[in-house]
């Protein structure tokens, strides 16, 4: 086996040209059709499809109702807005979406980022959906979904977990039906329930409690066995949220119709169908009026969180229900652009692709995206025939629909493989939780990002060299291999520690080893791995080999890329006798006259 | 030879802790000593050294009165203010300064930093002294001397040569006087002086042009061949900035005397010694006084990039003329931010390392720091003695000393080096030479270390895959070498890569090379080489490799080290029996019942 052949192809040489593929691209029906996957799944439906399609989208509407009404109220939303964000972003993702489980609608996070804009004004609301929408479409359209690769997996679980922790914390309020309000952060979400602690209501607290209870059971309730037991625990559980909410809908009704409002309830929906129109690019704020660029400056640079959060959310979604390979990253994100400057057009709040959601479509079978437009017709007609019915939902019943949510996210587990192969993603975790938790949770992802550019920076700085001692013949070697890119922030390090592992290679603090009898005076320098290098890095990189051969060691320079070559080369002539290329060392050495000296 | 043992030693491991060291160092006579260098060297001093830095010190003292007025006059200051930054700076130095040739005092490119500020009012090159040697002695007592690294050599290259351009064309003003600013970019200098070249002076344009064309013929007189004439040349070339300026100042004294004053002067040089005091913490800007804090607000975040030049080229300095091993970056902290608090005590501007001054030094023979105490003397007695004389100084000739002292500095031959090596850091130069050159030298640095930073994420999110092709018996086999750190930015596309590399070995785009007979369908990932894997990238990695074995590929891991083997067991239980070590992968293929499947 020759696996270790310096002369390696590499390979990824790309015979197409970059703008000649873009060209075919462009020009190929296919590929346009693949930007509308309407047109490939629609024309091959079949009868089966439909049952299948139709049992999903009814169960999945059955959830987005109590969701969409309670992720409505935490941003502080009237609770049509969060159904009219399911409904009319569905119909789209039917249109534009290529994962068939994914279902799109509001989400606790969005709402949670959303939430103090919408203290302001609820214009905001329609604003960054439209906002967001137009973000998103051009990112995709432009193929720009790339940056996304700089937000690691520990920033986006820290994420997920420091906003579920925030919307949980906030839902205390209503779930206890305390005073005060529920804080725009974890921290002041929690300062905030204990400090109004004695206000507590205790009957909203019994139903909230009740709900919790009765959603937990009904997600653990045994549906195995066949029969229809079976059939009727299976579906009691995938819609537990609709049948809590119901219950306490109907408990409160009752209680209503003798007089008796024990309950803070939802209040007043207005039902029907949305105002179409153009969002409002003007608003009022207190007593004044905010135009267009006021209303930008309110998001400030932290309001480009919400479009990105809603593109990892559901890329994150598709790939993890399609498989790795399987999503088509730049149509998901023109879908999800596309939903929603659909939301924002109908009255909306920004939507995107719903963990729960997508995991009870799938369960429940789903076909194809056809399941998504079942899914609005039902939430449509919830909206335009029940709205009155609404009025009776408790809100400490909503509350417990979303801490159990939340509970399902909240994630401590990667905490321990984080630990066991890497301390720096650990921070990364850390970092991201804490300040997402403390100071908001755009200021978590940001920090997050940028302690992983630290590790980079630093991982760049200190890069390891390999040192392995061995003989060609009678002569003790070592070589000291450096790989990748060698780069400029190392360029201080680098020469340093080649000196330090050269002159030490025993015992790292004996400086006069090179009089030891079995200290190795030849070196190796092993660049078959080296993929570039920086010209101020290979600049003191042979300054310090030249310091070391007047020191009394010899070096050879083995197989570096040809560039590299040309480099040393260029900036100290001399070393063209040390540059040495070929499948072996042992030639090169035994060439040598190291004996003499 | 044993080179590629894959149970190399990881050398590096240090037995004394971070802590005890530090107290070791802490406890020592002999490191306090290396922090005030004239402790070691003057016990030491030898007659003979005496002659040599007498010499050295008044060559270096006639070239630092002329380049001393002219960059006060650079920064708009008044010209004695250079001399004082050359005198007080220079004691410092010879205490506390650990390279014998370095010599302190103002700089161009400080000057021209310095000079948006002066504006205002002078009190604020006082407090830039000030402030600029207390954040490099808290960087030197810190050992924060590494962030230093993340400035590369193409960015250091960049923005010396926009600082050269600029303050050349910024003299184009005072060469030809013209009216209008001197600008505060190349750009602006540059427009200022076409826009009113109508205004031009032409005994002034005579004079300087003259001192230029001196000063090149004077630098390239010929010193060979021994004898007196040889000695007068040498003598004459190194001192030929006084020697220009003081023919200027002749013919300038003579005309005035016969009341003829064709020339633009210096002006009245306030002699004597500064007075000496804290420097101002209020300032009066125009009509309104501006407090300590409202001062600061003035420099702002820019204001960081005077102590950063401050010490790069210091640094830079130090180590181009004691070679790169032998320089102590911390006592060189120390010592420079002594220097500049040492300045602003004294009526002087930021004074740093000076290239031309450091070289004139070490060619007249220079044997110990105490050559910069001979220099301070020489500019103390000009200034206390001659400062009547300087009134004479026509300014034209001062811009030619300039003009040639920048084109000395401006560095095109990189440019050759850098686009042969890496266009990558080409760019880098040229982002900051034209930013510099376009928008400021802050906004050069600034953008330069980001264009790095750039690359870098690149290299991270886009790292090579080696592959090579080997045979192991009968069986067509293709290792693929991942190296370094391997870091989350790649987590999308490295999983990409090692699928299309793998489906297509031979040819990049041919989808169905596993049905062509030479395809390799035995995959050997080899980890010798890795260092680290993020856990997001391990996950995809893992994802992809399952995918792959479904379309009929077969994977060994090879060699991982311990922590990444234990990550792809914890993400992947189903990995342990693909996991192999050991020095040669061959047991590990014919052990494999490939050919059955």
């Amino acid at each position: 086996m020759d696996l270790d052949d310096p002369r390696r192809p590499l390979l990824g040489h790309v015979p197409q040209s970059r703008a000649r593929r873009l060209a075919n691209k462009l020009c190929s029906l296919e590929s346009w059709r693949r930007r509308v996957p309407i047109t490939i799944w629609l024309p091959n439906y079949k009868l089966d499809y439909l049952l299948r399609d139709f049992i999903a989208g009814i169960t999945v509407g059955l959830t987005s109702i109590p969701q969409g009404i309670a992720y409505a109220l935490v941003a502080g939303l009237p609770p049509q807005v969060g159904l009219y964000s399911s409904i009319f972003p569905g119909v789209v993702y039917s249109i534009f979406g290529s994962c068939k489980d994914v279902t799109v609608g509001p989400t606790a996070i969005l709402s949670a980022l959303l939430a103090k804009y919408v203290a302001k004004s609820v214009d905001f609301a329609y604003l960054a959906a439209f906002l967001s929408g137009c973000i998103i479409l051009l990112l995709g359209v432009l193929q720009l979904g790339f940056v996304l690769d700089f937000i690691s997996k520990p920033v986006i679980s820290g994420f997920t977990t420091a906003a579920a922790l925030q919307i949980a914390a906030a839902q205390l309020k209503t779930l206890f039906r305390v005073e005060g309000s529920s804080g725009n952060t974890f921290i002041d979400a929690l300062i905030n329930f204990f400090k109004h602690i004695m206000t507590i209501h205790l009957w909203d607290s019994a139903l909230g409690i009740a709900s919790i209870v009765a959603l937990l059971l009904l997600k653990r309730l045994p549906t195995g066995g066949g029969g229809i037991l079976a059939a009727v625990s299976l579906h009691a559980s995938r819609a537990r949220n609709a049948l809590v909410v119901l219950a306490g809908a109907s408990l409160a009704a009752g209680l209503h119709a003798r007089g008796i409002v024990p309950f803070a309830l939802a209040g007043k929906i207005e039902g029907g169908l949305p105002h179409f129109g153009l969002p409002p690019f003007s608003t009022t704020v207190g007593n004044s009026t905010l135009n267009f660029e006021e209303m930008l400056s309110v998001f400030g640079a932290e309001g480009l969180v919400m479009p990105l959060v809603a593109v990892l959310e559901s890329i994150a979604i598709a790939k993890a229900f399609a498989g790795g390979a399987g999503v088509d990253v730049t149509q998901e994100m023109v879908a999800v652009g596309a939903c929603n400057v659909a939301a924002s057009l109908a009255q909306g709040m920004p939507a995107t692709g719903s963990f729960t959601r997508t995991a009870l479509n799938r369960a429940a079978g789903v076909a194809t995206p056809a399941g998504s437009l079942v899914k609005a017709s039902v939430v449509l007609l919830a909206v335009t025939l029940l709205a009155d019915a609404f009025y009776y939902i408790p809100r400490a019943a909503l509350a417990g629909v979303i801490v159990v949510a939340m509970m399902s996210i909240i994630d401590f587990s990667i905490v321990i493989t984080l630990w066991r192969n890497n301390k720096g993603e650990m921070c990364t975790w850390a970092v991201t939780v804490i300040v997402g938790a403390a100071a908001g949770l755009e200021y978590g992802i940001l920090c997050g990002a940028l302690a992983d550019l630290l590790r980079l920076l630093l991982a760049a700085a200190r890069p390891r060299l390999h040192t392995h001692l061995f003989k060609v013949g009678n002569i003790d070697c070592m070589s000291v291999t450096l790989v990748g890119a060698v780069s400029y922030a190392s360029a201080e390090w680098l020469p340093r520690k080649l000196r330090r592992v050269v002159d030490s290679p025993h015992s790292p603090h004996s400086p006069h080893s090179l009089h030891s009898p079995h200290a190795p005076r030849l070196l190796v320098l092993d660049g078959r791995h080296v993929h570039s290098i920086d010209v101020g890095v290979a600049e003191n990189l042979l300054s310090v080999i030249l310091e070391l051969e007047k020191d009394g060691y010899v070096f050879l320079l083995w197989n570096f890329p040809d560039r590299c070559r040309k480099l040393f080369q260029e900036l100290r002539p001399e070393f063209e006798r040390k540059l040495v290329n070929g499948p072996s060392i042992d030639q090169h050495v035994l060439g040598l006259d190291i004996i003499g000296r």
